[in-house]
């Protein structure tokens, strides 16, 4: 496809140098490609439609790296991967060796900071500015934040520490009404109610002159005035909790026309002070079908721009949605049992048990830490607490399971989806470090079902029959063919095959790549056993003694090495006197970049080949 | 020493039984009792004077367990415990087996949660006010909230989930305008600005006129507005925060005024909402020294309540401050090295740092999240940032070390001081978990002095030598007179021992008990070797190669095992194809609770003794 304006933009100056008037142009080409580009490889759509302006704008007053940008969870920033020489990327977006997803200063200059978790902005753009005032350079820091992103503490924690002599720092708050799922929450609210200012203010001017009419000087008063409602006065004057924060306070009303963007923009350009620019948009702009419903357009695989379905937010068929109908189910008869979200109602599978059992679901908003001491809370209090949560982001929440949830022993249960590697986003977002905290316990039960029947019996089994803390893990997306008729033991490992030389230690997805191995090396006339651990933690000891006998022993797994089941089956090993050869393959290439599993597998090599070509070693030798 | 009211007073409800008018002789004698014990065993004092009419009020309304009081951080709950039964306890608080100084459920059923981390008790209160909902229970849940845990993230994210019908929900914000620290950031500048409502409208009367003169319906006049000051708006009005997030806002001037705090609680019993109470309190109330001096007195030792000299808050001879002072002496030369503290100033020996390099030093409040991502961002700007923290409170942050400092290999330097065991404080805060984040990265240095001269030569290594993720840990106060000569090598690790078929690894304080072990053995005509490790993240070979000859290994180290030095001892040991005997101990009962090092190590079987004890058993067999 040929563009006229954007075909001439290859580098952030490129913005610069247009005229204003060729500006609506460029966004509606960039808005044209996106929907065009994305169709084709999947990927953030609707996030993308809304912020086009914006991060036109922010090029048009502020070329980058000279200035620095920096995105709130990230998967916002296409258009800026746009205007800094990387259009020709979007064919392999999110693919194998392509364009990244999210932002990555490994890919480029101009981004000027890694994301994908989300609330971090202010934290990253402050200490930018802050280093560049050390420093005396010049250039701006702009930080893009989400609505979403305020129902995180980190947000707070950043706001509080800009001082009103940073004036080098822009805060653009994009305020599309809902982040993954509905936005929640009290600040929710409150935004809601800065968004409406004008209206009200049109609707309720009379109420103005009753308000201005009562005295406010004597004590009494003053504390009636205090119980009356505020928001009422706040959407009359305008006082706003960020300009409390010592920002200058800048609304756009619609942050999708070019011009109310541009002004605020250089407004914010010659302030005295650090900026907070309020900016409304609509997420999914100018393609009807995300305007319509943006969270279905939130993250997709492609689509036919001509003929949209329901793209997949969650697949029917998934770890996550048969985890969320079964814990709907059980809660039909167990009304001790609450499910809790971060703001991923829909990617944990919890939208079932919402509309069952409303009064028993909260969705906390994208704040893992209040989720998991919340929900420890629901369980001192003896209700039965689930926390749904992606491995990756529950990295957030570590020190609230430490502290709230494992010293008290109480029962809560860590449903940790996307646990192991995950496709496509790439190394913000692989499940590879929950072990290393969870099993710190050895009281602390941790399930992994390689198949949706072993997932439903130990979902059951935890829930009725485990008091204190417990966590099931599984990975993205749904049960592999090869594995889908295997049927749940019960037991806390399962030994199969006769060999009693070779054997391979497994867990979760690694079962199939098990399997495949063990075929392929039967077909070259070598038998092998596999130990597949259904707990895997603690290990049992049985487990152990069945091991201790092999020759070799083979452990391949999708996480780090420390805290692994592989480092623990190293160490209880050589406790029992283990004299044979073992080896293991643990994720050690921490940066784990965007692919899809089965190159991920490959990379890390611990896919089937890699299996049977390092069993072979002993073999050949 | 009698009471003549408070010797009645055995269980909360004593409390309410009282009349009115005796509850300010009733705050005197717990003042008196306060002064009286902690002067004797230390403990935290100035928080605990601060407090005793709030709790005395909250006991008179609201008695417990009926009623649930959340304290935040929880040191400030003495007075609770001296009302529920525990005033025996005080002789030996925080002593081994004596009375936590923290509230602990498996101490008394009145304490309603654990606390020992700030900025939980919002998220706590949520939990437990909607399982009252739920459940259909009575009573009201209160949580006692500091300003300085204001700074912490997870306050908002526990307000942003307050519905407006939680009416069984109180908040009181004991507002003593400082936490351990002097306070920082905005949010404590705004809530100064509620402080001094009164005061301003007395003395800005004249603005009220003018502000109310101007029209507010225009479009471009409301701009105006906005743009003007909005304390002065705020104070006249007096809409806050708390308000606009759905709370019932209240103000008490005098938390120190038994009355007006009653009034209060009286109020908030019947309010139809969520309260929220602001409670100007004085930390240290009562007791001159800590009215003057409320930071020397957060935490002490004992003392002589006729003769006060300074309480050690910072001993000037500590590993912390040791490091202090270095880290202050480089940044004379190496104008890159910034310092990053959460609310831990004194705490971490950064006080030196401060009073030199001011435009370097930040005291970000209670956000350990937001400490780590700003100091990533000052590394990916080329500054030099070492974020001072203690280990149990680095658990917060591990989710920004991995995704803000890991991914990106920044340039960031940890210091994580109270590593391994915690005297006083108990489970809460304990150093226990650190390496099984940080050690999952084998490109990250993590050393582990055990006197001075080590920590100052490894602190110049990692800052002048090594780019990227670095971590330094000591242990909680100073180096032990058995290694205070010991002379740093500047090697990886040292051999100690001629002895070639009995060796003992270790590092840091671990190293003191075993030279105590190897010289009590030596005394019974066994001789041991020691591998002291310098470098315990990743091992070096050379170290293996070493071990791997050896009869018998052994292990004792102040960490969880999953993720510790020995567990990646033992794995290493097995693929290096060692033969021998390998023994390993680590803090495997997770609870530890408060006692003094030397009882601590005993009961995790670390000590001297314990190690002779375990190796002894091989020469019996």
């Amino acid at each position: 496809m040929n563009y006229k304006i954007l075909d001439t933009i290859n580098r952030s100056e490129d913005v610069a140098d247009l005229k204003m008037s060729q500006l609506p142009e460029l966004c509606d080409e960039v808005r044209q490609f996106l929907i065009d580009k994305v169709s084709k490889t999947g990927g953030h759509l609707s996030a993308n439609l809304g912020t086009v302006e914006a991060i036109t704008a922010m090029h048009y007053y502020f070329p980058t790296p000279l200035n620095q940008f920096i995105f709130d969870v990230g998967h916002q920033c296409y258009t800026h991967k746009i205007y800094t020489g990387r259009k020709n990327g979007f064919d392999k977006l999110r693919k194998n060796e392509g364009l990244s997803g999210f932002p990555s200063p490994n890919e480029s200059i101009h981004d000027a900071f890694i994301a994908g978790h989300g609330s971090t902005s202010i934290s990253v753009a402050v200490g930018a500015a802050i280093a560049k005032k050390i420093k005396g350079e010049p250039g701006k820091v702009i930080a893009m934040v989400g609505d979403g992103a305020f129902t995180g503490g980190m947000i707070y924690e950043g706001l509080n520490n800009v001082s009103k002599d940073l004036d080098n720092l822009i805060v653009i708050l994009n305020d599309n009404k809902m982040s993954i799922s509905k936005n929640v929450g009290a600040m929710s609210t409150y935004l809601s109610n800065l968004r409406t200012n004008e209206e009200y203010i049109a609707a309720k001017k009379n109420v103005t002159s009753v308000l201005d009419k009562m005295p406010v000087l004597g004590k009494p008063i003053a504390s009636a005035i205090t119980l009356s409602k505020s928001a009422v006065r706040r959407s009359l004057y305008k006082s706003t909790f960020f300009e409390d924060l010592g920002f200058i306070y800048h609304k756009v009303n619609d942050g999708n026309d070019i011009y109310q963007v541009c002004n605020a923009l250089k407004f914010a350009k010659y302030a005295e002070g650090p900026v907070f620019i309020h900016m409304i948009t609509v997420k999914g702009k100018g393609f009807t079908p995300a305007e319509e419903n943006p969270g279905a357009f939130h993250g997709v695989g492609s689509f036919n721009v001509d003929k949209v379905s329901d793209p997949d937010v969650a697949p029917s068929d998934s770890f996550s949605t048969v985890f969320g109908r079964n814990l709907s189910d059980m809660a039909n008869t167990n009304t001790k049992l609450c499910a809790i979200t971060a703001a991923m109602k829909y990617g944990t599978g919890l939208q079932f048990f919402y509309k069952e059992h409303k009064n028993r679901f909260f969705d906390v908003g994208m704040a893992e830490e209040h989720a998991v001491t919340f929900a420890s809370s629901l369980a001192k209090n003896n209700l039965k607490p689930v926390v749904c949560v992606y491995s990756t982001f529950m990295q957030r929440a570590m020190d609230s399971f430490i502290h709230d949830t494992a010293l008290l022993n109480l029962n809560v249960m860590f449903a940790i989806d996307r646990a192991g590697l995950v496709p496509g986003d790439g190394e913000t977002h692989q499940g590879i470090h929950d072990l290393s905290i969870f099993a710190n316990y050895d009281n602390v039960p941790i399930i992994c079902p390689s198949n949706y029947d072993e997932l439903k019996y130990w979902q059951e089994y935890l829930i009725n029959k485990v008091n204190g803390p417990k966590v099931i893990r599984y990975q993205r997306g749904g049960q592999d063919n090869l594995v889908k008729d295997y049927k749940c033991t019960g037991n806390f490992y399962d030994l199969i095959g006769e060999n009693k030389d070779t054997i391979i230690v497994c867990y979760g997805r690694q079962f199939v790549e098990a399997l495949k191995a063990k075929e392929i090396l039967k077909n070259q006339g070598i038998e092998i056993s596999i130990l597949k651990l259904n707990v895997i933690n603690p290990i049992e000891k049985q487990a152990i003694e069945i091991l201790k006998n092999y020759r070799y022993v083979y452990s391949f797994e999708e996480h780090v090495k420390n805290g692994s089941v592989s480092a623990k089956i190293g160490l209880e090993l050589l406790e029992a006197g283990f004299s044979g050869l073992y080896k293991y393959k643990c994720i050690d290439n921490y940066t784990v970049y965007h692919a899809n599993v089965p190159e991920l597998q490959k990379k890390c090599k611990i896919d089937a080949d890699s299996i049977v070509e390092k069993i072979k070693e002993n073999y050949e030798n």
